[in-house]
């Protein structure tokens, strides 16, 4: 199932959606019941979900805005350097403040950071580019898990279990004050650099273990994996993150991102305005902003 | 103005604190309106701080419970080696991700990451010992910020005028966690891990440049410093974090520990359970927790 926040006009909207047939449905009356954020329904989804049947016709998509399909309640749980590949072009890239030299590029536990929910924008939105304050910034394509079920120390087994859906995230990131300021929050919290994609798809149709995920800028393609190179899988950062933090319905991680950022080529090729930067990952659609 | 959040019995009640008279009086008794968070009396504080006075006997302080004073609504933003001598003590101490030899100790810009919002406690609620998750668990004394006016692009000379009030922080940190992942979110952000002080002391009434601050360990006394030792000040904090991203009412900075932490002693002395912190900044009061 594919759910979405949707803009219609007046209030925002939870709606399950079908972009193929160009149509939505309120979940609200699906349930009968107000339902007003995602965060709303993920807590109550395991309760509801047989009843979150499409019938009738539903409405016109191609009609409505789609805001960010969620906003967590605090700040996005997000992974550094987990993709082989990419691990050894950051750390050669002279950015990576977390490796002392080129021996040290391949974490040997998750590298966990954050960025603020308020830099979350919607699929086609602007990414403002921080003039004055960076020069240097770069796009970074990635697999974003949506927590559902709460927990402490959840085992890497019972992991997959938590978890509500997923979509796609891009980690913009300003590589010179990731740099400087040796933490990664600045250079990862600027405000709209955490474009997500319009809707989560429900866990229960996402094999995790074997997306493909492409990024283009300008349709250049520039990354090409697939999560099965992940270094620390999905079921292994859960069992990390929960392992002293209770994690709540609604939490956003991002899972790292694969070779082929901008600091990747040799010269870097950072983004400038009106570049626009396209995602796609195996059965969750396109995410693309413009730099403006 | 001293401001709380109390646990009267019903609902938390927002209220003007006078612990040195055991009074208390709630705010939207003064105001005639209701305010049901602190944050909620940020947003509106400039409007209605006149209308702030007590008036009555107040009902005793002593006969309810304090809550944390705020929550805020997105991650607790935490300055990292921002006194000279914990700076070297830290790196010296073989703990420190950030640094890659003594000679780095001292930061050329703040370093900052977050602790998630639920890590916080109430003064005098106890601290979870993360047993089977580090055995190397350290306290850190702080100035805690909460930011009131929102902004971007803060200048230092404006910065003060953002600012609410000030609380005391204990940025409690796991050091093998913290080393182990290389970014600290994982270390810092364990359940229970961000006591804070009672109440809030509105920004007027506060000499942030020059504040004592120190720290004991069962009543040794471990840290012993002041404010003006700051690397980099709490104008230069706000500047640099709204460099790029909006700050919110209600926002938490906590702004670096000075020297005297558990790591700073050879051999190290870490926190064990039965072990109570206790923490005084001039004017913020005390705050007093146990490792349970």
């Amino acid at each position: 199932m594919k759910l979405a926040t949707l803009k219609t006009g007046a209030d925002d909207v939870v709606a399950v959606v079908s972009p193929e047939t160009d149509r939505y449905w309120p979940v609200s009356d699906l349930l009968g019941q107000p339902v007003d954020t995602m965060i709303d329904l993920i807590r109550i989804y395991d309760d509801v979900k047989t009843r979150l049947v499409p019938s009738g016709e539903g409405e016109r998509l191609s009609d409505v805005t789609f805001a960010p399909p969620i906003v967590p309640s605090r700040n996005v749980m997000c992974v550094g350097k987990n993709y082989h590949a990419h691990a050894h072009e950051f750390t050669k890239s002279g950015f990576d403040s977390s490796a002392k030299d080129a021996s040290d590029a391949i974490p040997t536990a998750p590298i966990i950071f954050t960025k603020a929910p308020e830099t979350v924008i919607a699929n086609g939105e602007d990414i403002l580019y921080p003039t004055g304050l960076s020069d240097s910034i770069d796009y970074e394509a990635e697999l974003g898990v949506v927590m559902g079920k709460s927990g402490r120390g959840i085992s890497k087994a019972d992991a997959l279990d938590h978890v509500f859906g997923y979509l796609i995230i891009n980690d913009m990131t300003a590589r010179d004050l990731q740099s400087k300021h040796k933490q990664w929050f600045i250079g990862k919290s600027l405000d709209t650099f955490c474009p997500i994609s319009s809707y989560i798809v429900t866990a229960d149709e996402v094999k995790v273990d074997d997306l493909h995920l492409q990024c283009w800028v300008n349709g250049e393609l520039r990354q090409d994996s697939n999560t099965s190179d992940l270094i620390f899988d999905v079921p292994t950062l859960i069992e990390t993150l929960s392992g002293g933090l209770t994690l709540q319905p609604g939490d956003m991680i991002a899972t790292g991102t694969p070779a082929g950022v901008g600091i990747g080529f040799d010269p870097p090729k950072y983004l400038a305005r009106g570049d626009e930067i396209a995602i796609e990952i195996s059965g969750l659609g396109r995410l693309a902003n413009k730099v403006a």
